[in-house]
């Protein structure tokens, strides 16, 4: 058991939670929790820390967790393999302020552009400089439950192996393609050549979001949360749509507007 | 010039931010930022403090506010009053890591039950144990956003006062009424009274979202974000609606979820 938090690999842990830096570098990221445990794919965890606590109630019916949970956490631990921490460590090492107990180190997915056109008529989503990290995990959450085929972003969007933005995927990390693009508009001339229509949300939008289609290929443009859409960008979209907005409130927020967006291209498809 | 956080209504500010309990009793809380400040009811209006280089930069062109907000800015504190505050002091109150420079303290409205139904065949947001304030504040700006007529609230659910909740209305705590009740099936059943159908959001939700109207008077029915809505508050609404979920992703955020709800019920509405 590790009883110290100088313990060489339970830095290298903190350098991965706490740096994007040491994160690029080894292609690796951090993921907290029993969901983000279970969910994690088997290929891609590199190392698992579970404190003595957890490890205590995955091997003995406590109540802390349900029995279906437990007993899958301790069959996952036995298949994978892990390294016992002492609490005192464990909540050192935790981005949240109840550890539940359980924090992987993960290989980083590499995506390629291909992955988002495995299916005909994609739906996408496209990003420019989104910041909020809670934002940006929940709009890869909101993509996969819309039925989207993928996220790409600008290369000014937050991190997405930010803690932060990991734990508000809610698992959809391990499994919602995405990509950080160099320039956002070489990539929109690229799915414009594929034939996607790219739809840019914009408080002055020429349409309503309800008034046009998204049964061919599309992707949906969401900008900075105070900023908005750069007007180059803007330009570059085939058509601008606006979310109808009652009472004063000038906007809605970034994710919620993906979210808004994404469900009418997912209820349209359904139709 | 205020130039020490000992100062009695400094302190007296730093309570209002830091407890509920301080906000409940005093029946005032305390917003920040330049939006906030610009929107604030001049009725609620209770003080405004400010530090000397925000004062400076709504006196002088500097560049750091554009010039339409800069002169509502000197308007407004011209009309309202203000006390200064030395800019260390200001760090020292405020509840965010870059803070803007104002503060205003306000009187809670208090809605009355009444309000709800100013107009025919309202459209309501029912939240239950909603626990984080940023979910609970991005909920009342769509709420605002999608025409909604108020949002009536578990006494379960985070506090709307909390600074958090506060900037993440962007605004909308000023104009949509709210309402916390010491028991939400009891406000369910005089809802329904009144003719108010009540659909509740539900991972096994009887039938989709988008298969049910919300042309007559409605609500939107959503649980705590781990738990879901309790058993007895399920059987209490008149359906239970489901969002498909594509992927394998649970359930979406409940903010998203609700502003799903809200959009379909404003667009059924608008069309």
């Amino acid at each position: 058991m590790i009883t110290a938090a100088s313990n060489t690999r339970i830095k290298e842990v903190s350098r991965l939670i706490a740096q994007p830096k040491a994160r690029r570098e080894q292609g690796r990221f951090v993921a907290e929790g029993v969901k983000m445990f279970l969910e994690a794919p088997e290929d891609q965890l590199c190392e698992v820390y579970v404190s003595d606590l957890f490890l205590d109630r995955c091997r003995n019916d406590s109540g802390f967790l349900t029995e279906e949970v437990r007993a899958a956490c301790e069959e996952k631990l036995l298949q994978c393999g892990y390294e016992t921490v002492a609490d005192g460590v464990m909540r050192k090492i935790s981005d949240t302020q109840t550890p539940q107990g359980v924090i992987c180190v993960l290989s980083q997915p590499a995506y390629t552009l291909s992955v988002f056109f495995r299916k005909p008529n994609p739906l996408l989503l496209l990003l420019e400089d989104i910041q909020d990290p809670g934002n940006l995990g929940t709009m890869l959450r909101t993509a996969e439950g819309a039925g989207a085929d993928g996220v790409l972003m600008s290369k000014g969007t937050a991190d997405m192996y930010n803690p932060k933005t990991i734990r508000s995927t809610m698992g959809s990390v391990y499994r919602m393609p995405f990509l950080y693009t160099e320039d956002l508009t070489d990539i929109m001339g690229m799915l414009q050549s594929k034939g996607i229509r790219i739809s840019a949300a914009h408080l002055q939008g020429a349409v309503s979001y309800d008034r046009v289609s998204y049964l061919e290929g599309c992707a949906i443009l969401i900008g900075n949360e105070g900023r908005g859409l750069k007007e180059g960008t803007v330009k570059m979209a085939d058509r601008t749509v606006m979310i109808p907005m009652a009472g004063q409130v000038e906007s809605l927020n970034a994710a919620v507007a993906s979210a808004v967006l994404l469900y009418e291209a997912a209820r349209q498809r359904r139709a």
